[in-house]
């Protein structure tokens, strides 16, 4: 399935810095870093359960929020981006 | 339809800051801010076209960006939300 996760974390304490260092590199596990706290994920539940599982083991629930949405299945391919939004090839080889 | 508008404004620069307060004025005029830059939005093809408009006006193309993806129907519904991430009543009446 295709998701869009969005992250809000606080970043005015260290902790919080450290928290959203730890929340991009999960994320960046995962899918492609569209903006700052904007990721596009391809996955399956299983994999799905472990990102939230993460997500939540690295964020302040009292502070921080993430947002987990389902796309269409051409949804990446449908977005509208202006300014330095560029597409991302979901299907090309991963250079490790 | 349902939108979701996320965007990155380059704020280093008092102008930039700039940008990002209009542009955040522009997106609360058609949807939800469900978090600092992402906006759920419910909008016919006409609105869509005058956003995408504004938001291309607001926006340094350079350096900014601007996502918007469509929704399956029951998209805001199904969304998974951790932390203080709230659901927002889309079909309550608006108060102004």
């Amino acid at each position: 399935m295709q998701l869009l996760l969005t992250y809000d974390v606080v970043t005015t304490t260290p902790e919080g810095r450290r928290r959203l260092r730890k929340m991009a590199k999960l994320c960046e596990g995962y899918g492609h870093r569209v903006q700052k706290s904007v990721f596009e994920i391809v996955c399956d539940d299983a994999e799905l359960l472990t990102l939230l599982d993460g997500a939540t083991r690295i964020m302040d629930a009292s502070a921080d929020s993430v947002r987990i949405y389902r796309l269409p299945a051409n949804g990446f391919a449908a977005v509208h981006r202006l300014g330095v939004a560029e597409p991302v090839p979901h299907t090309d080889p991963l250079i490790m």
